[in-house]
């Protein structure tokens, strides 16, 4: 189809919608001699009219009536922004169903309803891209399904939310506590309002269920993914771990194992030498090992207006492209295994944890008993007077061990009255 | 064309010639649900039978006579993996002529003839696709191509070559010099017997020009590439240069200025907080800069058996998707633009310099009205005395400056009898 112009529609003209239609007007003279076709917007679904006219040159463009979109047959592709579940699934829905190409951003979304998503926009042969939804203008997705695909991915994790890896890096580099974090990053517009999704990790809990689907090949949904957020994180867990050799991240970890897919979202320590150790502020980062690539890392802004823009614009160039030479769906849901998904308490790692003790002679003799009790080894010790009377602070790194034999010994730790407090339980990244 | 089995010729058997038959065997049982279709290699083009015979299943495979692949029909797709320019750009040009898609990892070849290849592929509208170009396993020429193509690219630029990388990681962390670094990187295999083309910056300059034509939309050939090795470059230069808060890297840089692209390789001081200064041993990374994506890094294998492989069969699935959705060279050469590459002596840079000069009052004086005199400003200046009497050693890093006026202003200086030896100049990454 030798279409010289190509109509598309954007669902919500917020902060991503409005750089994917800067990024468009920037592109004008670019896209002809690049792509061979011109995108033009056609319609911008907003709610407000008159606070959306003064971002526009036309103001025609905007309405707050979907059917005026669904229904134009001269809309090929439909470009949504709007976020979270409803209206979104809805119109995405309507829109496949109704021979449109859909681009999306939308996380929430795609982890929860990818499969259906996926299926509707194969049963009517058109394109479902969501470059966007991960981890923001970084290319991941693609390459994922297209560079990287001679490989049989092992592993697929990183630093895939903005907002706590800059609270994480404030807290590091000058040693503020988390609350303070969270209100400075609040301050300079890093945080939401409601930053619950951010800090409680299920923001990164959605990203990597969509890395695992894509990079393993099988579903995995929101569900599927453990997730730990960064609230119980203090200034002295970060301290004790850089005099550990090690950073604190919250890190979203996704790993094709023997006994099935491990996917979960927690704050980890990470060797301070480990490429991600340094990715700070509000940068986000994809690390993956393959049978054929070994390591690489994709490094970049993970949201913003122009970042996420440059993604959403990278996905309607390809259906640009794919409708001029005519082979839209060229590349549909990839996931044609089914993998199972193993439970958090079978996984295996390495853990943090400090401790407040009573200080008297042997209870170090009855805490590494119990620890032994329950195979977990000690590969790592460091104990220091605390500053109440008669008690000790003791921080442990273990080796290796399953996350369920970990959490019994806990348990009957804690249980004992030599130990005041488990202040924290952290894991650590790596063998 | 639901065509089930796709047909490749490898030509070269060698370390990447292997990996792509390694690749293409583990993920034998995943072509079929992955792409619809099953990649064999029917034909490899070997100089030694014999040699190669042990490395594959079926010695009826190979074949030391090209006629027998370009004159095979069901040969679809031709991996040229021999490298230099000829026979290779023969083979690709007759592959091309042939209706053949062709997959190469050959930098020389495209760096000088890119156009010619990109032009005869577009006549016979079949493929021509070359990600295992550059920086080896890592994904950089599709996503440039379409993942950030909503953007206008300001900056491409990174570490390129693995075996200059692995000799400056030596030399920085150890100390070493040049010469000893060399000798290890040899004897461990990173570099070649005869090791001109990476120590002295042809390798990178080869990717910098394909990296630049990418990213810009516009031609850059090798000869446009201004390049410098790191033959020269001393332990002392970076323990100077780690005094000044920098590491020295050989960069590959392209920028795209008002007034042209430059385009050039060299040793370079780089901040150590860039992300580009901690990739070390034989990584290679690649760092852009768009108007909507902001930075972003792609870091990973530059190089080796299974990493270049899997960029040679990230290409080959491409091809095979478009053979089954009859959307053969969907993309092809994206250079849309004629832009100018400035002269090495128009563009601007800071410089760091190493001087020893007379020990006596005025000399300092006299250097820096000769700077004044080209318009040169100091920075930074570190003076400490020499180890010959009556010398001492002066380490300066300028402001950003013309370099054709910083090269004047340096042969005034080296003339003057104040001034003993330029031990060193190398240029400063950053503003």
């Amino acid at each position: 189809m030798d279409k010289k112009i190509i109509r598309a529609a954007l669902l919500g003209f917020g902060t991503v919608g409005t750089g994917v239609y800067k990024v468009l007007q920037k592109q004008k003279e670019d896209m002809i001699p690049k792509l061979g076709s011109q995108i033009e917007i056609k319609k911008i679904l907003v709610r407000n009219l008159e606070k959306a006219a003064a971002k526009v040159e036309d103001p025609a463009v905007l309405t707050n009536n979907w059917d005026e979109i669904v229904n134009d047959p001269e809309i090929d592709i439909v470009i949504e922004l709007i976020g979270g579940i409803e209206p979104a699934r809805s119109y995405i829905l309507a829109a496949l169903n109704a021979g449109k190409h859909v681009v999306t951003a939308n996380k929430d979304l795609i982890a929860v309803y990818g499969k259906e998503l996926l299926d509707a926009a194969e049963v009517h042969h058109v394109d479902f891209l969501f470059e966007a939804a991960v981890a923001g203008g970084i290319p991941i997705i693609r390459p994922l399904k297209e560079c990287l695909a001679g490989n049989h991915m092992a592993e697929v994790m990183g630093i895939v939310n903005g907002t706590t890896n800059f609270i994480l890096t404030k807290m590091t580099q000058d040693g503020m506590e988390f609350k303070d974090a969270l209100a400075l990053a609040t301050e300079l517009g890093y945080a939401e309002a409601d930053p619950t999704a951010d800090i409680e990790g299920l923001d990164a809990g959605r990203k990597v269920a969509i890395l695992a689907s894509v990079a393993f090949n099988s579903r995995v949904v929101f569900d599927d993914v453990y997730i730990e957020g960064i609230t119980k994180i203090t200034a002295k867990d970060i301290k004790y771990a850089k005099e550990m050799g090690c950073d604190i991240k919250l890190l979203g970890v996704a790993k094709n194992t023997e006994e099935g897919i491990e996917a979960y979202v927690c704050p980890m320590l990470i060797p301070s030498s480990h490429p991600l150790a340094s990715v700070n502020d509000s940068y986000n980062a994809v690390f993956v090992n393959g049978d054929a690539v070994e390591n690489a890392m994709f490094y970049g802004r993970g949201a913003g207006e122009l970042p996420t823009a440059s993604a959403v614009v990278g996905d309607l160039f390809d259906i640009a492209r794919n409708i001029k030479a005519n082979c839209c769906a060229r590349i549909g849901c990839t996931c044609y295994k089914e993998l199972p998904v193993k439970k958090m308490a079978d996984t295996y790692s390495r853990y943090f944890m400090r401790l407040i003790v009573e200080d008297r002679c042997g209870v170090l003799a009855e805490m590494t008993a119990v620890f032994a009790k329950y195979g977990v080894s000690v590969a790592q010790i460091i104990q220091r007077a605390a500053r109440a009377e008669e008690s000790a602070e003791v921080v442990v790194i273990t080796a290796k061990v399953r996350e369920g034999d970990f959490r019994t010994a806990m348990e009957d730790l804690s249980g004992r009255s030599s130990v005041r407090k488990v202040s924290s339980m952290l894991r650590v990244y790596g063998e």
